[in-house]
């Protein structure tokens, strides 16, 4: 592992960025003092906004997943972005792109959601191998974008885990322009590779499965904790859905209260491994 | 391998299938005399009317990716559906699902598009593990619909492959019910299987990358022929794209014709396989 990549501070990491969307990640984080991303999985427009006007002073990125929204229209991308100049944070479509070049090519930028034009961040799996980066890069390197690689998931009994991890490590180092980091569970720089290889490797670790506490749902999800994941793993941003907005998208107070809780651990835990 | 399957109808094994979906497809292509599936990757409402009805007299299924068509609207489902009646067909959203149960299932059922409302089939990857089939299973098994996974990919340097490969059979064997074949580019009953556990496995093989010329394109996408994949492969299904209805959505006679002579060998192929 390329030493001390998780003991220098997010400002730093922003000066050094090779990516336009890394380093203004990496900038909001600095300043907003937050290293928290909350995953907004709701099926209505009014909720999707309601809630990410709550944990919007907390957080450095919304996750969404537009296709599950079921009242979408053009409107609505208008009204993220309203948001998004209001809390000062980005926007990452978790996408799990996972299709061959032309294809994944025509999803990012085409369709209903046009994800490359509002979306500073998305993702996508290896499994294709390169031809899935050579696609998206097209469309999204032209407007500033970066992508994210699954390298790792928190389900049980995920396939992406040894060899298919390093593989996906060798291909983010192929393609450090357009690829700023992973999800995972741990820091990646260096995976596979030569000592002098990874010397300047710096991905953005981005941890989903965060709870404050420990524990699963019945669809095999796996929890851990902002402090597990930060300080003794490494991750740089904690991702999490219902353990901030529940069950009740109307409870702003509640959500608020969440985020800024989660915001706190977080942070903590990041100011701790920095020295 | 289960010795066998291949040598078997199309009819023979629609009185075996397990899924309903799986019955339709066998009967269909039996009926209609066609393993074709016409992939229609095009980005204009009129374009996919216009190709599906182009082709639809000559194929047992049509491949969508529903997701790049920039003028959809919810109209354009029930014209769908009004072709399929017309021609007798059945579609499969092309999706690739690839997140977490419990997003999948939002994914499938939610959203502008409501897949499982209208297509048969869908498919998925298999690198979050077995929720990805459970969180689709509670969607789609109660519509009477079947899932394909990616149990390898034809593009240059997929990671589908190997121990990969069989834990994607190893998961459609355990979910018979719902899980009723593969993409990939061979028969994959039996595989990391002991004979006993395998004898009455029974999956449908769609292969894409399909053309009459062998070739590729910068994508890293690569091409084999109707005959290669059914006769020498033991491929079920070939999935054709831009080989039928190439660059001009209007010319329907050319299409109408590319289609054609793809069903005329692949049946040939298949019958061949018989004897």
């Amino acid at each position: 592992m390329s030493p001390g990549v998780q003991t220098r501070s997010y400002g730093q990491r922003a000066r050094n960025a090779k990516n336009p969307a890394a380093k203004t990640l990496l900038d909001t984080m600095e300043r907003k003092k937050t290293n928290l991303a909350v995953s907004v999985d709701v099926t209505k427009s009014e909720d999707l906004l309601a809630i990410i006007d709550a944990v919007g002073p907390y957080v450095c990125l919304i996750k969404t997943h537009i296709d599950i929204v079921e009242d979408f229209d053009s409107t609505l991308i208008a009204k993220l972005q309203n948001l998004e100049r209001k809390h000062d944070f980005i926007y990452f479509e978790d996408r799990k792109f996972a299709d061959i070049g032309n294809t994944v090519a025509l999803q990012y930028s085409s369709g209903v959601y046009k994800i490359a034009s509002w979306s500073h961040i998305t993702n996508a799996h290896v499994v294709p191998g390169p031809s899935i980066i050579k696609g998206l890069a097209s469309i999204g390197l032209p407007l500033g974008r970066g992508l994210l690689l699954l390298a790792e998931m928190s389900t049980a009994g995920s396939l992406a885990t040894g060899s298919y991890t390093e593989a996906a490590v060798e291909l983010a180092r192929q393609n450090q322009d357009f690829v700023i980091g992973f999800i995972a569970q741990r820091r990646m720089e260096g995976l596979g590779a030569g000592p002098e290889e990874a010397s300047d490797e710096d991905f953005l670790i981005l941890t989903p499965g965060i709870g404050l506490e420990s524990q699963g749902d019945s669809m095999g999800q796996q929890y851990r904790t902002p402090r597990t994941a930060v300080l003794e793993s490494g991750s740089d941003i904690i991702i999490v859905g219902r353990g901030i907005y529940g069950s009740d998208p109307k409870a702003i107070d509640a959500i608020s209260g969440k985020a800024r809780r989660y915001m706190e651990e977080g942070w903590k835990a990041y100011v701790e491994r920095l020295v």
